[in-house]
């Protein structure tokens, strides 16, 4: 990295000593290394580039979203005893408290004859308001049947396994997962490093079943980030600001049990056909999506945030927002007002070989790229379900876009501190 | 993205309506999008987050790393016609001059029954200090033993075909390749923007044939950035700022004809096995590297950029550093003095399912991640082959890295405005 591009956050390190907190310059430092992670609980001033991960809801929901993301689910693959899902939930919450201070994930000794105790790739670097959330899926309460940790009977009734939608090419091994684990900061290497501590802790107990990289790119302004499409993406998005919408549409309630608090996850991977998209006229495009391209506005208005207005026709009694355009049809006002938090990330897997099955017949190399759709909601039945039926069946954007991977997972509020995520689910058992 | 995030950078439309050249507001803005993409070839002053295009030495070789890196190779798949190439080389080369002026690829009209000529999602975006580097493979000149363009006679000798290394297996789809763009930016949507419009710009000429995502975070203070290994990487890189080494090294001179002024890149897929190098003991990854994880200094030395003391011993008589460590066994006091310019990016790209097949035949989920090697030199057969004979052969670290993808490209001189990239390999034909 060229020094006048050097953000202006402190670095880990000078952080971390500045603050008397254990010294990252210290984890392959010897034995001195064991007494400053013992220092490493004491309490640290929060950074400006760090999030809090204690508290009521969990991080990395209403975070403003950070610049890149590292998804993984697990499968509990190796272990039927629920002690051993627990002592991996303690694990893990103690884990995540300390990376999103900058910290490694474990206490460290430094000895030569030991593994390290962190990959070591995140030293130096800043914390970039590293988030991490987790999620529970349908198996961590029954999988075939079989009720592994005697959980069944706290299934939530919201964490309904997602039905087929029109359209879906659901790959199953990137879909699913017992556990979820989403890392988000503004340096990609961070948010790497902490799934990847993280997935290690997890070794004789949990193992990765798929993963996702993302990013979003932000005007340096500010301002509703552009998906791979070229439109802006999010635009109508309840504001996290708001913290009555929040409680309407976002977090469960107390009809929610041992989830009061947390809200349900929906991820999609959806593939766009960029080159299908690129050669597809200007006009054509902003009614697909009903919005204008340049300035996000709804067809037929000037400014991104006004509302959309349905009703309105043109001289020939046409709508000017076209029945079948996306943002018709996601809207509240055709949803029975469901509304749910989009926080999307675009992906960028590379290219692969691909022929089509039909005339003419073409081949070749095809980006495997697209948005990696990430929605929080109370209920998924009424938010994101209810919504994606009538998009599946209707929108326009369908020609351009397919849903390849699909999973859904209940995150649990968050923790408080000495506490672990997930707590309430597993009390009194 | 959060307003407290926003990089101090202007906005590609700030930054371009203020200069008075194109501004992007107006790519979709009906008619009057020529008349400004007209104006856009007037000369605007550089922005701090621009880097020159134009010039003796194309842009993204010596340039300080960005973060990001979108790198694609090409075949000249649909053409037998030499003037067919050489539009696409002016096309290209026009188009990478004003996006790395923040421009879109093409003077727009905006015009709704035409496919927009930008797909729009840079629209806002910093200019991210993007560099376009393009490369000329073997396959220009020579394909199957077919001179399609009239060039075999003019391929310059430096330019040869890789030989198999010991170790290597590549996998021939994501090798190789006629033509190469490499765009780095300090933002991941503007890096594959660049990309992505030069690759339609190439529509009936060159198809992609593979391309490779890649970042590298450096720390906020600056300094060496850490791979995924953990370890600092590119400490021994000649300075980019000592322009007698790069001279002696990097650039080609007087022996390269219409190479002078260019240089050769090896590109290398480098998969890591993290999860086998995460449970390997420090000491051992010490010796592995020959330096200390922390510090990054040399083996029995305590500073990053203190040369290696390769005779050195301890007190039974071994080597400090030892014979087959990867520093040692790359460095210029073991190979003739070579010495070529790292340029390397971390990929990561999810993970893939993998059986082993020897005892204990484990199988699962393994990260598809590592190092997308870069390196830059006067002349491959000197530098980096003369090298890697070496490390194929003896370096320690082959028991975790596996070369998975290869490719050798000429990178010509910079063009001149005016001019286009290549042109003295095309003069007098």
């Amino acid at each position: 990295m060229s020094d006048n591009q050097a953000p202006k956050q402190p670095t880990r390190r000078g952080f971390l000593a500045g603050g008397g907190a254990l010294a990252l310059a210290g984890w392959l430092g010897g034995a001195s290394g064991v007494a400053r992670a013992a220092a490493g609980h004491a309490k640290a001033a929060p950074a400006k580039d760090q999030e809090a991960f204690y508290g009521p809801h969990q991080g990395g929901i209403l975070t403003p979203q950070q610049q890149n993301s590292y998804f993984a689910a697990f499968d509990l693959a190796d272990t039927a005893k629920r002690d051993d899902v627990i002592a991996l939930l303690k694990t893990w919450t103690d884990a995540a408290g300390r990376l999103t201070r900058g910290q490694p994930a474990r206490a460290l000794s430094g000895q030569p004859d030991k593994a390290p105790l962190d990959s070591g790739e995140a030293v130096g670097l800043a914390t970039a308001r590293l988030t991490i959330t987790f999620g529970f899926g349908p198996g961590l309460f029954s999988k075939n049947g079989v009720d592994r940790y005697g959980l069944a009977a706290r299934r939530p009734e919201a964490l309904v396994d997602l039905p087929k939608f029109n359209g879906d090419q659901l790959v199953p091994e990137k879909s699913g997962g017992d556990l979820s684990i989403q890392a988000c900061a503004d340096d990609p290497q961070v948010a790497f490093h902490a799934v990847r501590q993280l997935a290690a802790l997890a070794d004789g107990v949990a193992n990765v079943r798929w993963v996702q990289t993302g990013f979003a790119s932000g005007a340096p302004g500010g301002g509703t980030p552009r998906n791979l499409m070229g439109f802006k993406d999010g635009t109508n998005n309840p504001s996290p600001k708001d913290p009555a919408l929040m409680n309407q549409f976002i977090w469960v309630g107390d009809e929610g049990g041992w989830m009061k608090g947390g809200s349900y996850l929906v991820a999609r991977r959806i593939r766009i056909a960029l080159e299908h998209w690129d050669k597809t006229e200007l006009g054509f495009q902003q009614e697909v999506v009903g919005r204008y391209k340049d300035s996000g506005a709804p067809l037929g208005q000037k400014h991104e945030f006004e509302p959309l207005k349905l009703d309105a026709v043109d001289k020939d009694g046409n709508p000017v927002i076209p029945d079948t355009a996306h943002s018709r049809v996601a809207s509240p006002q055709e949803n029975d007002g469901a509304r749910i938090l989009r926080r999307a990330y675009s992906y960028n897997d590379g290219a692969n070989f691909t022929a089509e099955r039909w005339p003419p017949w073409r081949q070749g190399i095809e980006y495997d790229a697209g948005l990696f759709f990430l929605a929080y909601q109370r209920d998924p039945r009424t938010g994101f379900i209810h919504i994606n039926k009538k998009l599946a069946a209707m929108d326009m954007m369908n020609q351009y876009i397919t849903h390849v991977a699909s999973a859904v997972f209940a995150c649990p509020p968050g923790a408080r501190p000495g506490g672990y995520i997930g707590e309430a689910l597993f009390a009194g058992l």
